[in-house]
């Protein structure tokens, strides 16, 4: 059993991993920089020690500077959080050689899911579907009418020195490959003076939705559902919601079975999570595992009411999981309050808070690092709070989340809570009528 | 359907009743007192009415002036929340002579209850067990002696005059009764100048166990499960939870079924609370009924997931229930946060709240119509905030609760909080081994 925890990280995150160790009698140490020294993580821990400058690389991502606080305050565990530290399997590896337990999977575990192509290699092994497409790059147009026909229209063709949609093309039947192809290819050479091009299936209206997976040493693996995170702005997720509006019991089943493959396949031992594309016909694919806590994570609590942090802290005690299992019957969604400029390109607005009024009453929780005061420092990411409602419906959930953005008062700083009430109000938003795509064209108004 | 509602209260309630109508979609009505211009429940109503000075007799009880806000916004239902006109049977009357809605029971329904001597009788009929007495003065000791046989011992002699435990005597056996009952009269006639005693079932390590019930205009009625009230300080509860540590399925079955022949007796269509005591022996006796909502519900809506101000809303709208029901899986418990001095008798501690940051995290709602800045009046009661705390198990409910309440800052006033933080730590409390005498005994350190 743990005796005292030293989180490596900061924010909400670090408070929220207090939070439960608290709850479960074990001892905190925080970690800060100079610039995060009136967090509310350093005063609610029951020990803090600085580590280094504001810049991440001097105190966050400085592993010397974590492992001395470790071994100066006596910590038997490291709580990664997210971010950071969290998917560095050589920290995880320092964390063993210093007899320290890493609150997370092994080394080895990290490293087979962080190596993208390889991950791909052991799902497609364990039979989890995988984005189908080429192995390599385009010889010829014939070779690619060949393969297109194994993978099925549409496919898309993509520069493989590629970026910004150049040398792109979507191939939406055999009649039109020629002309695409030579264009792309064309594209191609021009932008980026490398003219090869590859395959994939195209995945038509994607959304992005993910599996919570929990296993223990002993090979036990299970799910806790999915949520659905197709809210996204340049790959940022805004918003997160379990159980998917696209969800099915018939999907839910075939993703949580994959899910339990792809941990399964690993040997996976902590909490984490499959990320998976779904295209409108509901065909799904892998498209990548974090092994660690998500930002997320709570719509999964709450609509599960499970702590994912003291299951995580439990597995890695060495418990075996149990009980772990859910079928969705009520409705969260988090909104990220993000010290941004949503009527500006969400430009970061870091800063002093002159004024905090949070809501509450039924259905709303609050994980928040800020209070009345704080000043947001500019070198982080800018995410000052996460803001969960949870009812018997996604409706009512809707419904509930709109009150209590309505009752949010931050003064000093820009936020998204601006955005978050137009989102919540829009009609294809209220009809779970979205997918990866939808911020593209969503305006401020 | 409503399309606005006015609700004639101030406070955590009144906000608790617009974030429901606000969910809902109907306008809301907010009506304060001079002493309350800046109170949230004010700014977050759609419309504010002032309806008279500080005193409640001006304003919170003054009908007129609540009938003419009423009327001058157009408001089509009333919601009396709890305390002042809430469970006033011709307030109830006068909202229906105005053709506006009374959000509650019907005026026949409120006086069925709140007239005891009635209520006790209509129980006995309905086969609601009241706890056993005569039904008048004790002529003697031989019919003391005979009623004690029939009621059984322990049995409890009370002076009819009484207060403050004069004249007041447990009969344990019949041995003891020629005694006591001697002592009783003469102490009786000694302190109030009347010896009248009379005679009723001694409840042994009582507990305040309360059975929440909704009922509609079809004559359906549920019932939700209990709530255990028994942390009380002279009779005004401090800390409730759902479930009662002491409740069995067995007794809950019995109790919910005696609550639910209590509102069906009085075809009661709200929601409401059947409040009973619970002996050590498990017998359990009938109070009184609330036909109001209560503080404590936020227990019971944490518990089962139903919003009661939504179904409460509902019934009133004429609808019938549908799919209320719970059978305990979750545990929640509620502290009231009051502006008191907890080392210091509980002494009211009005004036302004400096500083205010608030708990949040897994497991935390927070109830509130305060903020950094607020000035709490003398004029009213001293809840400031209800914080509830719900987890898989009741030992986790408390760890939630401790470490919520040790991340509560409120400056400028005293408040309950320590006395919360003592009694989460409290080792009777934490066994569930506590009765409605507890804090009788209970000393801060």
């Amino acid at each position: 059993m743990f005796k005292k925890i030293l989180i490596a990280n900061r924010g909400e995150i670090a408070l929220r991993v207090i939070r439960t160790c608290k709850e479960m009698g074990i001892k905190t140490v925080a970690v800060y920089s100079t610039a995060d020294k009136d967090s509310l993580h350093v005063r609610f821990a029951d020990e803090a020690v600085c580590i280094g400058k504001a810049a991440s690389s001097d105190s966050y991502l400085n592993i010397p500077h974590i492992m001395a606080a470790a071994e100066i305050t006596n910590a038997d565990g490291i709580h990664p959080g997210y971010g950071f530290l969290a998917e560095n399997a050589r920290f995880a590896e320092i964390c063993g050689e210093h007899n320290i337990k890493f609150i997370g999977p092994t080394p080895d575990q990290i490293r087979s899911m962080g190596d993208k192509i390889t991950a791909k290699e052991t799902m497609i092994k364990a039979g989890v579907p995988v984005v189908p497409g080429g192995e390599g790059l385009l010889e010829s147009l014939e070779e690619a009418q060949t393969l297109a026909k194994e993978v099925g229209y549409p496919v898309i063709l993509k520069a493989t020195a590629g970026g910004g949609g150049k040398g792109m093309r979507v191939v939406w039947n055999e009649g039109e490959m020629e002309k695409n192809y030579n264009t792309a290819k064309a594209e191609a050479g021009a932008a980026f003076k490398n003219d090869g091009i590859y395959m994939e299936k195209f995945v038509e209206e994607p959304r992005h939705i993910e599996i919570q997976v929990a296993g223990d040493r002993y090979g036990k693996v299970c799910h806790l559902s999915e949520r659905d995170c197709s809210i996204q702005r340049r790959h940022q997720k805004l918003v997160e919601e379990s159980p998917s509006p696209f969800m099915t019991p018939e999907l839910r089943k075939r993703m949580g079975e994959a899910a339990i493959k792809a941990a399964s396949a690993i040997g996976y031992e902590s909490v984490g999570t499959i990320e998976f594309l779904v295209d409108k016909h509901r065909n799904f694919y892998f498209m990548e595992m974090n092994t660690r806590i998500q930002v997320e994570h709570c719509v999964t609590e709450e609509v599960t009411n499970f702590d994912l942090i003291k299951e995580q802290i439990k597995i890695a005690q060495g418990e075996a999981i149990s009980g772990l299992n859910y079928e969705p019957q009520m409705h969260a969604i988090e909104c990220r309050i993000n010290a941004e400029d949503p009527y500006n390109d969400f430009r970061p607005s870091p800063g002093k808070i002159t004024t905090l009024h949070q809501p509450g009453g039924h259905g709303i929780r609050i994980d928040s690092h800020v209070y009345a005061g704080y000043v947001i420092p500019p070198y982080y990411d800018s995410m000052i709070a996460k803001i969960i409602a949870v009812a018997r419906t996604r409706e009512e959930a809707i419904n509930t989340m709109s009150r209590a953005l309505s009752e949010y008062v931050i003064e000093g700083v820009k936020t998204t809570i601006p955005f978050h009430q137009q989102l919540m109000k829009n009609d294809d938003f209220i009809k779970g009528n979205f997918n990866t795509k939808f911020l593209e064209t969503f305006k401020m108004v």
